[in-house]
């Protein structure tokens, strides 16, 4: 496992919290992501290093998908979205970890994934720049999604 | 609820089985869906009429999430492919639907998500016949998805 990025990131913050670091649940971490023209886009990363869903052993899925859930509600109520997007995908990375993207109605792509964007931003650094800028700080958003965590109870580990 | 796309296909389902209907678990319907270049690609259905995860309630949330699971593993059984893709969206139809798309070593585009194919699709008559077209018969390849699920044990109602 020592090859996979997600492994090595989770190694690291056990010496030090990585500044992206939103949230430590038990079986997760939160971290704040780069695209935050989807304001308070996070990306919720298994501890277990495993591909697929049915990997996991049931408890532990169980125990992660709530996580996700609070994730996914701590976001919502810090950013107030028009809709959340949960993806799991793994082509790149294949280490179980949920893209959650805010949807907003300001957003004149707002019926589409928005993977259309993320490509036009990986070929022209006008449309990258856009991608990552968000509306305030990344520090002012991860404190925004840990107060409403911490609102809501979640576990940390 | 009854201008809900997903609301009146369920509906439907009542009266009678819809040929795309793979499997009716007890919280969703498993249905093929129309993007066969993804070879078992589903849309996995609830048959609650909610917005986000956070709207169920945990009970049907954590059954949901097994039959998401076990439809996943089915179709990774059926079709063998590379990777599964879990996406939950909502953009167009906000009535929460997962679509699971097998990704396979064949595909040019395995690293990146299906969208982009889909949104070329959308635009070219050809890219929309290559997108939908399968490696076998629709019927074929629901009833290999229905034999796994069968084998697996997994409920139906």
């Amino acid at each position: 496992m020592n090859s996979c990025p997600f492994c090595l990131k989770i190694q690291t913050l056990a010496q030090q919290l990585a500044p992206d670091c939103v949230w430590e649940f038990p079986h997760s971490h939160l971290f704040l992501g780069k695209w935050q023209f989807y304001h308070g886009y996070c990306v919720l990363v298994t501890k277990t290093h495993a591909r697929e869903l049915f990997d996991l052993a049931t408890e532990e899925r169980a125990a992660l998908f709530e996580e996700l859930t609070l994730a996914a509600k701590a976001i919502h109520l810090a950013v107030t979205p028009l809709k959340m997007n949960y993806e799991l995908l793994g082509n790149q990375v294949p280490h179980l970890h949920w893209h959650l993207f805010p949807r907003f109605e300001s957003d004149p792509e707002k019926l589409q994934p928005a993977w259309l964007r993320l490509a036009r931003a990986e070929q022209d650094p006008h449309a990258l720049a856009q991608a990552m800028a968000g509306p305030e700080t990344p520090e002012k958003t991860r404190a925004r999604i840990r107060n409403q965590l911490q609102q809501l109870g979640a576990n940390s580990s």
